[in-house]
């Protein structure tokens, strides 16, 4: 069993940094196997076809950061609002080290899949809008507190929360596109300037 | 000529829709060639490369855009602060109409291939890059005389378009996600709500 589980992680390893760090299509099952040194054979084991594994891997980095950053960002202990801005001093620390060590920002796993793929496979579609979902979920349970302690005026909490959201994938993709975390370093604080009012105010 | 002009023209026009309803890595020279029945022989008299074919094609709906949808968005008879929301709605009347057609919303091909290349072909991201540039001075210049006329108080207009830039990327990244055009359509009006100061005020 141990053997099984390490083989199925080293697969996922190999396949996440590459996905991330390249695309979908342009990774191809052959060299994962080649980097997990493991056998077709085997990968087919564990996972019946690419997009397995892009559903395992997206699964994977989804924990990984829910249980790291996302978790620190939205501490409960935090002060509702600075709890945003911990999430993007954190997206901007991270895309910085990938450069310091890579020479290259990744950008975002999911907003990268999300534009590769949206229009080709409907289940890994499906997948990426469930992880924005619970982003979005975490940014609104923010913004709720945030107006029940009087922090900031009333707004349309789920609305706003997807614009924020919007607005980190957007600056995200901007500073892949310039190759330069500091895009998200200028723009960040302005995510606490959105607001969206509930209709009728 | 102008055979060879059609040629030409009949290539980028097949390139366009494929790279821009899939990826770049999914559409291959041959399927190119076959679509716009024309030999790889005569393909590669015009384009050297895939990535030549590539920078064409960002050439052409760059320039699609800037004459159509942006030309009348930015219309100097327009209000500033209007040109803005006149874009917003270029931007999801035109991904709700391809959406209509193809069943599948395409997203921006500017940012999908910005995502799908910045790390793995450096001429690629920085004509992608020129791009986002060019249209970040739309949004400059519409600022700048926001505040030159009263309509809005004064900002670091340059951030400030940086900003809103991101954010209509990052909403059509989320429209993309979700296969569902009307995120443009409510998250669109906050865009006016982003605001960076200048340093020190």
């Amino acid at each position: 069993m141990q053997v099984a589980t390490d083989t199925r992680e080293r697969i996922i390893a190999a396949a996440k940094t590459r996905f991330h760090s390249r695309s979908y299509a342009d990774v191809g099952i052959k060299e994962i196997c080649d980097s997990a040194e493991i056998q077709k054979g085997s990968f087919y084991h564990f996972f019946p076809s690419k997009r397995d594994l892009m559903l395992a891997v997206i699964e994977d980095f989804a924990h990984e950061w829910a249980d790291g950053f996302v978790a620190e960002a939205f501490d409960p202990a935090l002060p509702p609002m600075e709890r945003l801005e911990y999430m993007i001093d954190a997206a901007y620390f991270w895309q910085k080290s990938v450069k310091e060590v890579h020479g290259r920002m990744s950008g975002c796993l999911f907003g990268n899949l999300a534009l590769e793929l949206s229009t080709q496979d409907e289940i890994l579609r499906a997948k990426l809008m469930a992880v924005f979902n619970q982003a979005k979920t975490r940014f609104q349970e923010a913004l709720d507190e945030a107006v029940a302690i009087g922090a900031i005026e009333p707004l349309d909490s789920e609305l706003t929360a997807e614009a924020m959201l919007a607005y980190l994938e957007g600056m995200i993709l901007l500073a892949k596109a310039q190759n330069n975390p500091e895009v998200l370093y200028r723009l960040g604080p302005a995510i606490q300037s959105i607001r969206i009012e509930k209709a009728g105010h």
